[in-house]
């Protein structure tokens, strides 16, 4: 058995027991086509492949490079694009090998775009909150009669309600859940159709009007979603070395940095220390308690727990199976870039 | 010629007329050995390729993979891993294929795993302020000594004044700089040896006592470095592509965010607007000036400048080159990972 000190850190891996167990209890509240699981949280065919033997056959993606990568890796039944493209004649060659598209539209153009592309199958997207993508609540019944002249299929609508997924409270986040969902219901009494596409980790079991639910990071989460009260664990960590101790500050350096771990939700966590700095390839630990027994040594391996589970993983080739301590094989990380 | 949007966004893009002008003040700077590219911040054998035909062999590394690349590209004469390892053993091969290869050391560890890895030339890494790697000046002697009895040779010491590279004030980054590097001249008059390596893109022209410059990011810059007083332009950007409009807030959305761009340095800057939000695979834009025609449209090839380069360069696999406008050819992004 390989042991963690046997591969080259800094690495990801992740807890496969763990991994397991949020998976079964997604799979009891959310079987089979009530979650599409969202691919722009892992960008692993291993992973989706795992996903479908598990009973989850559509998915859900951020870009193209996602697609396609399921649609080669036979994963390709029930692809939904959830994002606005104006290049979306990239994805003629998926419809016309057999995969199954939708793709999200908010705009005339994004409309052409799918046209353009062979694309037949679409998704009115409609903003419920998010300040991001989505067309207003009054511009969905244009946007769907201009679709349908155009000769798409207006399945339904999407509506993500990303600006609730963090909101620590559960009374809270499904008060704020059930306004969103009147909008996007209000949306799909115009559009009809069989889909209403939304939420996320953080509102899996709360959206009681989505069909299906847009999920990926509930697999492994990461230090902020563990600031809600949700079912499930942290599976993720980077794997680092330390490589460097400072005796008089007593100061531990590891070998990973920004270029391991996105910062965008803050600093990594770990046992026995707390970051004090961090530049490309490094941390400098300072230890969370002063005592004459310094916590760390040169060539310690370290857990650092994860901020931001998705831009994390696209800053790595694959993820390492951990099994009781030791290694078990790896997952590729195969869909980044666009 | 092709033009910006004919390719997928988001893309990193380079001016080469820019680059060129960069390169061309370092070169009537710091010529030749003086100059030891950092090659962590742009991870690519193609621009290492082009740094060595305007004079500059030796190179810098982070990474055992960084040097790793180099020597199978046959840029190995002269390579530097400035960074701790206890993987010493991967540089074996490197050795025993012809490659030069020197190693930072500031530890037993670090020089045990150097002697065993079959390296023969170490530089010790001396910290002068940065709270990173480096020991502190009262060990110089003890671990220049040890490593001297396990037959490696010591070629001199390293210390990075990298707590002073975006100090504002020209005057007061020289004054900075001169303290930091008493420091690793008095180290040097213990080791003794031809190598003093300091010095980054901040300090290139202020570091009096280094023998080498270890440099990358003047080559792009970003919007960080652009706040202190130096000769380099910002010669890359994030394209990417406005994907959608909220007509009612005045809000647009671009097809670039932290799977683009690194954060730790803030949010990337452009033309006309300030960037409100960004997530994974978006950044959502405010216009600088409310007025009646909308900056935006959808379908428009937007510029992100790049808060920090180094993590920035490391998300993408190419760089795309510019020049009048048009793409001319790309530069593979071939070093990242570890």
């Amino acid at each position: 058995m390989r042991k963690l000190n046997d591969l080259q850190t800094p690495y990801l891996a992740v807890d496969l027991e763990i991994f397991q167990r949020n998976l079964e209890i997604m799979q009891s509240v959310r079987p089979g086509s009530s979650l599409r699981p969202h691919v722009k949280a892992f960008k692993s065919t291993d992973i989706a492949g795992i996903l479908k033997q598990g009973g989850y056959s559509g998915f859900c993606c951020a870009t193209i490079k996602e697609l396609e990568g399921l649609a080669a890796n036979g994963l390709g039944d029930d692809l939904l694009l959830a994002n606005e493209t104006l290049n979306a004649s990239r994805l003629r060659s998926l419809v016309d090998h057999g995969a199954s598209v939708i793709v999200a539209v908010d705009s005339s153009e994004t409309i052409d775009a799918a046209k353009e592309g062979g694309i037949r199958n679409v998704l009115i997207d409609v903003n419920v909150g998010l300040p991001r993508c989505g067309c207003d609540l009054e511009e969905v019944q244009a946007l769907s009669a201009y679709a349908r002249r155009k000769g798409l299929n207006v399945q339904g609508v999407m509506g993500y309600e990303g600006h609730l997924m963090f909101t620590p409270d559960r009374a809270d986040r499904r008060e704020g859940v059930d306004k969103a969902m009147q909008v996007l219901q209000e949306a799909h009494s115009i559009t009809g159709g069989d889909i209403i596409s939304a939420g996320g980790t953080g509102t899996f079991d709360l959206n009681e009007l989505a069909t299906e639910i847009q999920a990926g990071s509930f697999l492994f989460m990461d230090t902020r979603y563990s600031s809600v009260d949700l079912p499930f664990e942290e599976s993720l960590t980077i794997v680092s070395t330390i490589i460097s101790i400072e005796k008089k500050q007593r100061r531990a350096v590891c070998d990973a940095g920004v270029k391991s771990f996105a910062t965008d939700y803050g600093k990594p966590k770990l046992k026995d220390g707390v970051i004090e700095f961090y530049s490309d390839e490094h941390s400098t630990i300072l230890p969370t308690e002063l005592s004459d027994e310094f916590a760390f040594k040169v060539g310690d391996v370290v857990h650092l727990r994860v901020p931001h589970v998705d831009p994390t993983i696209a800053k790595h080739p694959r993820l390492v199976c951990l099994q009781e301590g030791y290694i078990n094989g790896d997952w590729k990380v195969d869909l980044r870039g666009w």
